[in-house]
């Protein structure tokens, strides 16, 4: 996140104080109640927390908090909220794209525009795939709603099992590999957190198979990017589309760049225009809800590392 | 369509004679009570006319029938029925991830990392998008639906006004140029017949905008090809996705080939793998409802060119 957010929306709310790099924050923080993370990657907050003495609710302007999660934290007290939503529209439209690209082999149609070259083939269908989206939160869910209303059998991964309202029964991710078998497509849209680190390995992608196809918009350590890179070159896994990785951005030595079957984005699945004013509106929204009430939507479970599901 | 037919599936319905060839439909028509034309593209039927003497029936293995009607066929009383249906899904898929292609910019993404370039940038969303589509047949009205369900707001445009009972009013394409100053995308999914011939003119592109988007799935020739060529190269019109051309396979000279805004696919978006024996059991279907009953679905009103929509 490059942009330069507008505070002015919650200067009638409180007082604003703007730290533009981590000493500014060293010294702010002691008197602050509330920090608000802009960068969802700041990572330092850990070392900072026994200083910030007065401090009672961390917001993150993203989704994913695994960048400051911590025992310290937990232990805290202090309350982490996330912007649970904002991004859930603008990500499943995204996984749908590639998802559609990926059945209609768009490019293989650009390659061959390239060399203007006519060549009529047939392609498959996003209806009636199986896919796993491995991750039961707000956006998970909305990848499930948009794609099996696009005709394709979705089956949602999560830590346990459930039964979702819409999309039906939730396989616990101890099932990944055997559910990774039995569909064409892979999503990974769950949070980052020592239970799902490298949940996706070699056995996982050889069982997606020479025709399967890996889609990841949650963060790139879900993934064991050795194994990926592996498992494509041997032609064990068919393709995949990245959003997210390791290292970020992706090392220009790395082999994924090159791969034709794959699809590298810049961390921008989210990123619709106007994103940055919905994250502000939203937090500002929660503040408001906060100086009325003194209670919190999206309250991040610390020791899970994200907002849990209700209901299902 | 250059795959062999399975012909065997109608061997228990009726005496089947396969013409490999023009000579051979020449030798096989006097004693034809029914034509099955493969080949959608087949233009000499109206020649060959006078001599079928026994033909009662011709059908269309696709949905566009401008290559066979003619006023001679009109006035034959040859019922024609084509393969309404067969196609929807697939080619309101394709139309999906043409435009979320288009929102998301996959082609920029793409350029970049042929480069190994990370740029971070946001991107449109479809939600909120207004799209119009022209063409109230079965194809168009599916296309309008996926697009609706993914949150866009859909503008259907046909010969004359009405309502669709999903998707709201259509729109006379008499004010087509209207429409197009109104919406971000137009896409085209109408029959070619002499009302819809050349009905995308440079002042429709015009008004289209240098943000706005074309897609066509119809016919090349509803679109005046030089005038979208000087529109995109003007900056008048933002972009297009074209799998129809005037003139097919597109002649390498064409300019079309090498803009970068440009998408060009070899009429293939209706094309699912499979669709050959879709087509096959459709026209099965309806041979054994003729035998049965002497009635035909999907007939064609050859004055109009296509089979006209019931019911809104």
């Amino acid at each position: 996140m490059d942009s330069v957010p507008d505070w002015e929306v919650l200067r009638p709310l409180a007082r604003v104080e703007v730290a533009s790099c981590a000493d500014d924050l060293v010294g702010l923080l002691p008197d602050a109640d509330i920090l608000f993370l802009w960068d969802f990657r700041f990572g330092q907050l850990d070392v900072m927390l026994p200083a910030a003495r007065e401090l009672k609710w961390v917001h993150v302007a993203g989704v994913g908090v695994d960048a400051i999660v911590s025992p310290a934290l937990a232990s805290s007290g202090v309350i982490v909220t996330n912007s649970r939503t904002v991004f859930d529209d603008a990500i499943a439209e995204y996984v749908a794209g590639l998802l559609l690209a990926w059945v209609k082999d768009f490019s293989g149609t650009w390659r061959r525009q390239a060399g203007c070259m006519w060549q009529h083939r047939t392609t498959r269908m996003l209806k009636g795939q199986r896919i796993a989206v491995v991750g039961t939160g707000s956006i998970g869910c909305r990848i499930g709603s948009v794609l099996n209303s696009l005709g394709a059998t979705i089956t949602l991964v999560g830590r346990r099992s459930g039964t979702h309202p819409e999309l039906g029964r939730i396989v616990p991710s101890s099932h990944l590999t055997e559910i990774a078998s039995q569909v064409g497509a892979l999503v990974l849209a769950a949070p980052l957190t020592p239970l799902t680190e490298g949940i996706v390995k070699r056995a996982t992608l050889a069982a997606l198979g020479p025709d399967g196809y890996l889609v990841n918009v949650g963060r790139g350590a879900l993934v064991l990017e050795p194994d990926l890179v592996e498992a494509l070159s041997a032609g064990e896994l068919g393709g995949a589309a990245l959003d997210v990785f390791e290292h970020e951005p992706l090392p220009s030595r790395s082999p994924l760049w090159a791969m034709p079957n794959v699809v590298i984005s810049p961390h921008m699945s989210g990123d619709f225009d106007g994103y940055e004013t919905a994250l502000m509106q939203d937090f500002a929204q929660n503040l408001r809800k906060w100086l009325v009430s003194g209670r919190l939507d999206n309250i991040v479970d610390i020791n899970l590392g994200y907002v849990p599901r209700a209901g299902f």
